[in-house]
């Protein structure tokens, strides 16, 4: 139950070799079932530094004003920092795809992830897409097929599929690391079979990043390629926007829960939450601050309660902060309160810490209403061993 | 050479139990030789989550006009988020010392450093400021003895002495981690037998500060208890104030290289160097976003010149960026020019980073003329397993 779910889509997955490991599925193909454009609408990394196929597949939508048959993604090589010839290749993969679909290329859109700086390998891609085109299929193989080609350091698959009254949101999705503060190292495609024109879809698409994608953290990096996409097919017909946006929001906070479940070296999932900051904002830039400390996370590895560390990322996340109002809470259990330490079961608190691999992390600021979430992951050894060699 | 070869200071460091370990010494003081006051400056951590003896000491410069006597430090225990407790503990901490010394409670200075959020044992303090006082010594052993006794996770002892004509500036410090992005947990303490007002005092410390303890960083977290402190007794008489703000900027700039240089768990270091940013302040944030960076660190752990991650880092440090014109060198080896990949000998590079501890990232970014230096030092196991318990 996956991105094929809802009607009208075919997906697939194939090795190509931009990976070495020829059981290693390295491209996907996502596509409304005829091959004809439908609405379509994205969110893409706000770095500078942006991927060619971030620039390419943001030219196309706006060339066709939201519309798109078919997106092709890799895994394996990022095509970032790749200059002028970066461009040509994610251009000659979109025109691939769209002569062997019998589409318009400008109708394609493209993902890449993988290292930055290095060349795109076309020779795959060149044999790849035919084989790909051949296969795709609107059974729930061939949207797992598609997500498996898209993880690098993921360990596991990430899919959705939301029903709702007359009509589905699925997905997939690839994350791991760089999971920060602006989506991550992440690729989500979504398609609906609800009808939506491309202004509401990307509005729709725009209200579910603050609490999915946008509110999880690995490592606060902020990858070249991170993009969001949807396509709808409107074969459901009309639908309540409201419900629609409510699913979409749904399906993104899945797959958002999954990348974090999954990022490289977790031992350990904190759901940080802020209440009572000064503004929501607020909440959000203190809740995020907690979860990017280094510190904070290892005291997560370690299973230790070590409360000091929060108080102190309060102090300066650069947010209204009276120490002395301040309560931290793990679990139900509040460790501190008024901004210095009470007397709780400390046996309960390490249990809890010990116990549970998500965990919950409360700071009660006591200044406003302002409240914000964030999910994040350990510190641990393993991301170190994931992240110390690209080779 | 330290902290006492200035004239006119002496010090001592010795074990009075806030420590476990008999061995550990946990309490310094720095002290005129006649216990009258003289001009001092500092400078303060900008965490809200302010701990009490900042507090205490700030309110004692504003009460003397900019003049200490003295300054006592303890490690074990930061006296952070202990509310008014802390603040009496402080209070009383200066007090002991004063009536020891004979001199105002007022011009006593105070510092801690240690973990947040335990009341301080004022037990230890109490009986150990007597024979504190006893040997205060004006040879350098009295002021390694104090150097000793502020040391947390540091490995290594930090001292310098600046001999300039006719004057020197003498320093210690602690640092080890949380070394970002206004100071650390770090306490520094310089003495100086030139003669300054503290205004001018003041003024020395503040411009010495951006190039010297605010331009290194760990892991990026900023803490309750940072504090800068220079106290000048005059003996050598007046000064050239350029030259004294010289020698105390490079008695800062070294005790800052010796906190990095001795960063938890750290193997490797490395000068983060950006050129020709589009100001000075925006090559800053720049290069501290790199040095900041998980994923670099985690790439100079493994003496991989993985450039990619550079290069997104400065698309996403919130600063002017075209990739198109960024290079990224190892050393002297470019291996990115123009924002792609450039021939380059490969074995020399990962030669350079094998064999050097010691190691210089450079991004030029082609734009304006702003430049900045931030040291760092890579991310290792064991620092996650200095910081996963405090216990």
């Amino acid at each position: 139950m996956n991105i094929t779910g809802p009607q009208g889509f075919v997906a697939n997955g194939v090795h190509c070799g931009i990976k070495a490991d020829p059981g290693a599925l390295d491209l996907a193909l996502v596509s409304t079932d005829d091959h004809q454009p439908v609405a379509a609408a994205a969110v893409f990394t706000l770095n500078k530094a942006t991927a060619a196929p971030v620039n390419v597949s943001r030219a196309h939508l706006a060339a066709t004003g939201g519309y798109a048959s078919a997106v092709i993604l890799n895994s394996g090589n990022a095509n970032a920092a790749t200059g002028a010839q970066g461009e040509r290749d994610a251009e000659r993969t979109t025109s691939l795809v769209a002569s062997n679909l019998g589409c318009d290329p400008a109708s394609v859109l493209v993902c890449s992830t993988g290292l930055i700086g290095i060349p795109l390998a076309m020779g795959p891609i060149e044999s790849g897409v035919a084989p790909l085109v051949d296969r795709l299929s609107g059974d729930a193989d061939g949207g797992t097929r598609a997500a498996d080609a898209i993880l690098t350091t993921d360990t596991r698959r990430k899919e959705t599929l939301v029903q709702d009254d007359g009509f589905s949101v699925g997905g997939m999705a690839k994350g791991a690391a760089m999971l920060a503060p602006n989506m991550a190292t992440m690729l989500a495609v979504l398609t609906t079979d609800a009808a939506a024109d491309p202004a509401d879809l990307q509005a729709a698409l725009a209200e579910a990043m603050p609490t999915s994608f946008n509110a999880i953290t690995i490592d606060g990096c902020t990858s070249t390629n991170d993009t969001v996409m949807v396509l709808a097919s409107g074969r459901a017909g009309p639908t309540n926007s409201q419900a629609l946006s409510s699913a979409i929001h749904e399906a993104c906070a899945d797959l958002a829960a999954q990348m974090v479940a999954d990022a490289e070296g977790a031992s350990k999932l904190a759901t940080v939450r802020v209440l009572n900051a000064a503004s929501d904002q607020e909440a959000h830039r203190a809740a995020r601050k907690i979860a990017e400390s280094q510190l904070v996370k290892c005291s997560l590895f370690g299973n230790d309660p070590y409360w000091g560390r929060i108080v102190s990322e309060l102090g300066s996340a650069g947010v209204e902060f009276d120490l002395d109002r301040v309560t931290v809470s793990y679990g139900d259990v509040a460790v501190c309160a008024k901004g210095v330490a009470v007397a709780h079961d400390a046996e309960a608190v390490q249990g809890y810490l010990q116990a549970n691999r998500d965990i919950v992390i409360t700071a009660d600021l006591k200044l406003g209403s302002g409240q914000a979430t964030i999910l994040t992951a350990d510190l641990t050894p393993g991301y170190i061993d994931e992240n110390m060699r690209t080779s």
